[in-house]
């Protein structure tokens, strides 16, 4: 069985695309993260909608995340 | 009795069925899952409305997990 | 006094009807549940709105459930 | 001083009216409770707007309960 | 410096005044609460927008309050 | 570096500006507050949207709280 | 492996962008937070939808941040 924080393991360093709660949708390569799920993204791309914007190096609140999908 | 996570373990690499709250639903083989039903969804189909799209692999958060059915 | 977690225990293998935070309706068979109210529904029929569909076994987050009643 | 649990003890086996976060109003006889003010009703009747409907017996969540009144 | 459950203490067969996040009114006289600021009002005046309604007793929940204002 | 609570510290018995999860906005002198960032606001002023009113004193759960900012 | 924490370390007395769940931005000088993400921001500029505004110290409630990118 795979638990879920494996897949962040073997996603280090890789891209991944993150859902948030508040529908916005963050690709970044993942750098770190913690037993929460809060997360460390670099060179992140993040779209709401139409809306896509670079945001470089962004943490993210764990509570907040949906869903996580390496690229 | 059954307890709620032995479904999980019944269900493992075997397709399942996941409402979120955000209404999305994802068809997937379940590959993994901890106590606090965070699941790893792989060849995932997300439904969202009338819009499918395929996603892969997929970390699912427990907190957002409205039911989830075995196919 | 009646515990309420007792009402579910007398409700093992009885139809139940549950409603959720999002207005859905489940009625099936309990089957299981745990002490977070998790449950486990089997020959589940979902309502939500005017739509009804059979869902069949069905693992239900407790912390989505609003009420439960014997039927 | 009065613990609010109390209340809910010397309300057992009278007719309570509860209040959920989702705006229904619950009325029926206190039979049962927990500490986290899960509770227990007998011959209940649910109001939601303008509808109102008999529901029997009901556990009802106490993190959806906003407010409970002795009838 | 005053903690936040002694005003609760000071308020003890006071009317008080509280909102809740679903933004209902509720004036009474505070009889008891806990830790969790749970609280047990009597001779309670419930307001909600334009509509004002006597409910006597009634037990709050803590999760449900935004501000406790004494009067 | 600053511990958040010290910044409350410091603020006792000084204006502070407490926003809100549904956008109310309290202006009042912080007198207390615990480890929650339950606080108490005395001559407090309370702006949502247009409307201003005193509400005097005033106990904030601090699960509603979104910034505090002092005056 | 970078901790999340690790990233509001190295921004400290440095300019971070915080999102919040009600969409406002704020951006400001780190100067201190806690393990749960409370943070205190200096030199604060609040951004919420067109409407901009210094607000100078403010301490932030970690439950209510959904991104943190330092500038």
């Amino acid at each position: 069985m795979v638990q879920p924080l494996q897949i962040l393991e073997k996603s280090l360093n890789k891209k991944i695309s993150v859902i948030l709660k508040d529908n916005r949708v963050l690709v970044g390569t993942l750098v770190g993260y913690d037993d929460y799920m809060n997360m460390v993204l670099e060179d992140t791309e993040e779209t709401q909608g139409e809306q896509v914007r670079r945001v470089g190096t962004v943490v993210l609140r764990g509570n907040n995340v949906v869903t996580i999908a390496p690229q």
